[in-house]
């Protein structure tokens, strides 16, 4: 952030009065522009004994597998975001079961919100930022291959909680790679 | 948003291609500004049967009690968000227990995250953004003075909860009272 959105004007990095954080702020207008985390909401689409993956067609991680999964906007809930998102990756609609993983992901400065999900129908396709949806048996599951940390995670904790018969709610971080 | 933070161009609102939604964007560099819900993150501080609330002594709802909560920063994980705001608004030390409750708030874009909370010690003292703190029994929470829907909603499932015996992680959503 190099300017104002409000007047247009530079901003530079102070500790605003009675803060105690550098933020970015306008000497011309007194806004004090904040940056926060942003929310990654997604879910585990089941059918059967299956569950909905989708093959990245975008950076980071072009190629790899991924849940459904993307950026929460302004307006909606979280459970809205869920839907919209496995509606947009990969046209696929379900029914919400509970919250299952929230996992603060700090180095990059997210937050990553999975539900349990039922796939309502199989007429499920690529959305435009995916390369491929397909439907996966514990055993196919692409572990080498998964996009992202939160969503292996998500996934092994679904595994194991699935193998004691009973789902938990889990929260938790991702650290960075060492 | 008026002007581009990178460039200092002036935004429009469109939507970009491959888009669905309108967006802050700068026709000089290029730039599309997202802008998403921010995370709201506190905690139920316990000391034997009664918890910890905080009078503000900021707008919005100044006077009004509240669990120890606030802004998620960056770089931080929601469980330290929670013990950074108890710290900063309470000037109390907290054990964290379990995540609580995830309440979306979609009318002001916001989620609103609690943690269940043993307070460590009673050093507690009103924070920078604090008039009061103090310890509520049940009998004495000031429901019809407390500051947010969404601490109401927590304390609510918290004190149902505890009545039949053991805690359950609750989400949801608080819509625009009408």
């Amino acid at each position: 952030m190099k300017f104002c959105s409000n007047c247009g004007g530079p901003v530079v990095l102070k500790v605003p009065a009675g803060d105690n954080l550098p933020r970015h702020v306008c000497d011309a207008c007194l806004t004090i522009h904040y940056q926060n985390p942003r929310m990654v909401i997604g879910c585990i689409p089941e059918w059967e004994d299956q569950v909905l993956l989708c093959r990245r067609a975008i950076e980071p991680r072009y190629g790899l597998w991924t849940l459904p999964a993307g950026f929460m906007e302004n307006g909606e809930t979280v459970a809205q975001a869920a839907q919209r998102e496995t509606l947009e990756e990969a046209r696929a609609r379900v029914e919400l079961a509970d919250m299952f993983a929230v996992l603060s992901v700090p180095h990059v400065n997210q937050v990553h919100i999975f539900y349990r999900a039922r796939l309502l129908d199989l007429d499920f396709a690529p959305g435009a930022e995916s390369l491929e949806v397909r439907l996966f048996p514990e055993t196919a599951i692409p572990w080498p291959e998964l996009a992202f940390r939160t969503v292996s995670t998500t996934l092994r904790h679904y595994y194991a909680d699935r193998k004691v018969g009973g789902f938990a709610f889990h929260s938790g971080e991702i650290l960075p790679a060492r």
